[in-house]
């Protein structure tokens, strides 16, 4: 059921998306110029609600609405403000329009706790290769030798940040204060479960964990014409047969996913054996022993086909971040709220990283997703339904409800 | 045994080796300057033995040894000058440097037919990603469709002949006459089989047809971690799949070599699955039938991977090179002259292309391999031991002998 409400929501995602570096997409990331047309344009819709807006040291944007009597603790709702190049209008914006939907939907009613809005100045890693700049500024880890990462441009992220015009000395400043009584993330899915399962929402359980390596299968580059096969040491073949490796490991364990997506043969020209292969490994589920099993089988297979044929295998480790668990309060609440709202239930692993995940170091933190047409983001082609809008809307009405009556957040 | 007369062979490769367009490494390129100290140096050598030099129209360095009577055919003896970047010393110069060597060996003998040496500009393809220039003037294939082709500056082959101080008009004066007996090339066998079977030289019976194709597996590019397995439509697994079929073709029929060298998966990050997989693939065989019924069954299996793992596969193809038969005759005295060198023959095929592909079309054309240390060409350890070129030098010697006194030759 479509509602104006709803409506208004994909309105004003598409509305933020015309904030962009480039002129015929979308990329909007870490304290670019269109960020800060972006801070504008929601905080034209915040400050009617009677919110207190600003924009932190470490760029993010955060509206403060009061509880019904001072010092009361606050809740966070929001998602993050950038975007990757080419980017749809949903990914992270969503959440923080939700966020301010929710706030409307209050019309001028105080909860028990405060709520503030987040629309956090960077997740996605683009323009200096880190993600999550934003939400590890508010748990205390932005840190010296973050700022001190540079972009392509040679700018650190403390230029940029003096450069918009805010106080990378007042950073402390941004950190999450002891009134916090958790953050709620309003997030696409980004893949295609809800949608093949007919379900507009999920509640997530946990944000998988992580591990990201390089393996370079080293043989010996030959003509292509004159080498006979049995005399080769064709690095491409080796590794060929390990990516078939990987998509057999990870097919045979319910939950586990591995990717290799990114390869590069050398010399790579067509009419040379490849000498060499560099290829990534990505590997994620939900139970870190799990992960750290097939991540190590995989190892033992690139070694054990290298071996065989007269090729040699190493792999560094780029990235092994531990899952993460959402709060269990939280997704209980969540689950009565998704009932509420007259949708089925479901839990699910976010195989994405989130600053949910981030959030979730200090303070109780949970998700809900929403249904993302063909799995697709990342893309211009990234969508969502109003109907799966007006749901999440009802579902966090409800929760906001369900948690202002709770005795954990009194 | 090393003799002197091979020690200077190598030599002189390596002299020529000095010619580069590049400080630290070989890379000498169609009518770059280098190469006109490279015909200079040549020059050199040849002018005390009382021939007659010049550099025709396509850059092709040409010495005409008369016969021992006027108006008598002539047989020409060479290879090419130009080399890839970071070459070794001996890929095509070796060739030139023998035919030199052969004509000192003469000491002013004439023979029945004079000896024109011929140093071709252009073999490897690398300024104008067009391989052959200099063979192809010769048989009346430098047309104006490549003199227009454009290297990365935007120079024409013509610009680039005119730059030189030649006149691209007088291609056609370049061409081969009536009264050519037959082209002869020295050349490294660039693979690992001479050294394999302990020969120093084979006689070449035939250059290996080629069918270069470029395959683009379609998928859908999608998030690493938010996508389960059973919902993927990887392009990385079902090419790294068809790669296996490759090998597995290819080791399946006795001669055949099929090999993919390049890889490209885009968007190619390392936590997105690879949306599209464009590859390449080269296959060589001396039965054109045996080579293409390969290219159809790996099509086929491109197409039912595919189809098995709802990706889209299509193929263009970039080459389709018959196979050259060497010439019957030639062959046969290359084998007498190997055997009276004390050395066991051999016939093979050349998994290359080379310029004695090219005369083939017009003349009876032959090629002698010389082992190649580890298989290396195109590299820098590029190497031919003072032996096997002593071997060389006696067997072009007894080959020279033979064809003054029968009767093909008069």
């Amino acid at each position: 059921m479509t509602t104006p409400r709803a409506d208004a929501v994909i309105g004003r995602c598409q509305r933020l998306a015309s904030f962009s570096e480039d002129a015929d997409s979308l990329r909007r990331t870490f304290l670019s110029p269109p960020m800060r047309a972006c801070h504008q344009e929601i905080a034209g819709w915040l400050q009617p609600l009677g919110t207190q807006v600003r924009v932190d040291a470490a760029g993010n944007f955060r509206a403060f609405y009061p509880a019904e009597r001072p010092n009361a603790p606050r809740l966070m709702i929001g998602s993050h403000l950038d975007t990757v190049p080419d980017a749809g209008a949903y990914d992270g914006v969503l959440g923080v329009v939700l966020a301010v939907a929710l706030l409307e939907e209050l019309h001028g009613r105080r909860l028990p706790f405060g709520i503030e809005v987040v629309g956090f100045s960077e997740e996605e890693g683009v323009r200096f290769g880190t993600p999550f700049i934003g939400s590890r500024a508010l748990v205390g880890r932005l840190d010296q030798e973050l700022l001190n990462v540079q972009d392509t441009r040679g700018i650190t992220v403390r230029k940029a940040i003096e450069d918009f015009g805010l106080d990378p000395r007042e950073i402390p400043q941004a950190e999450l204060g002891k009134d916090i009584l958790g953050y709620l993330e309003f997030h696409i899915e980004q893949g295609p479960v809800l949608e093949k399962l007919g379900l507009p929402l999920a509640a997530v359980e946990a944000i998988a964990g992580q591990s990201r390596l390089e393996f370079i299968f080293s043989g010996r580059a030959n003509h292509a014409g004159t080498t006979p096969m049995d005399l080769r040491h064709d690095a491409l073949a080796g590794a060929a047969e390990w990516i078939g490796s990987v998509e057999r490991v990870a097919r045979g364990v319910s939950g586990l996913v591995a990717t290799v997506g990114k390869i590069e043969a050398r010399p790579g020209a067509v009419n040379v054996i490849a000498g060499e292969v560099r290829l990534t490994l990505d590997v994620r589920h939900q139970e870190d022993q799990i992960r750290k099993q097939a991540v190590g089988d995989l190892i033992r297979m690139a070694q054990e086909i290298a071996t065989r044929r007269g090729l040699s295998a190493k792999e560094t480790s780029l990235l092994n971040q531990p899952a993460v668990a959402m709060d269990p309060f939280l997704i209980g609440e969540i689950e009565r709220a998704i009932i509420k709202a007259g949708c089925k239930p479901h839990r699910m692993v976010s195989g994405a990283g989130h600053d949910a995940m981030i959030l979730a170091e200090k303070v109780p933190s949970a998700m809900i997703f929403l249904r993302t047409p063909g799995g697709i983001s990342h893309d211009p082609a990234e969508s969502v339904a109003a109907d799966d809008v007006e749901k999440a809307i009802q579902c966090g009405a409800y929760l906001l409800d369900q948690l202002a009556a709770s005795r954990q957040f009194q």
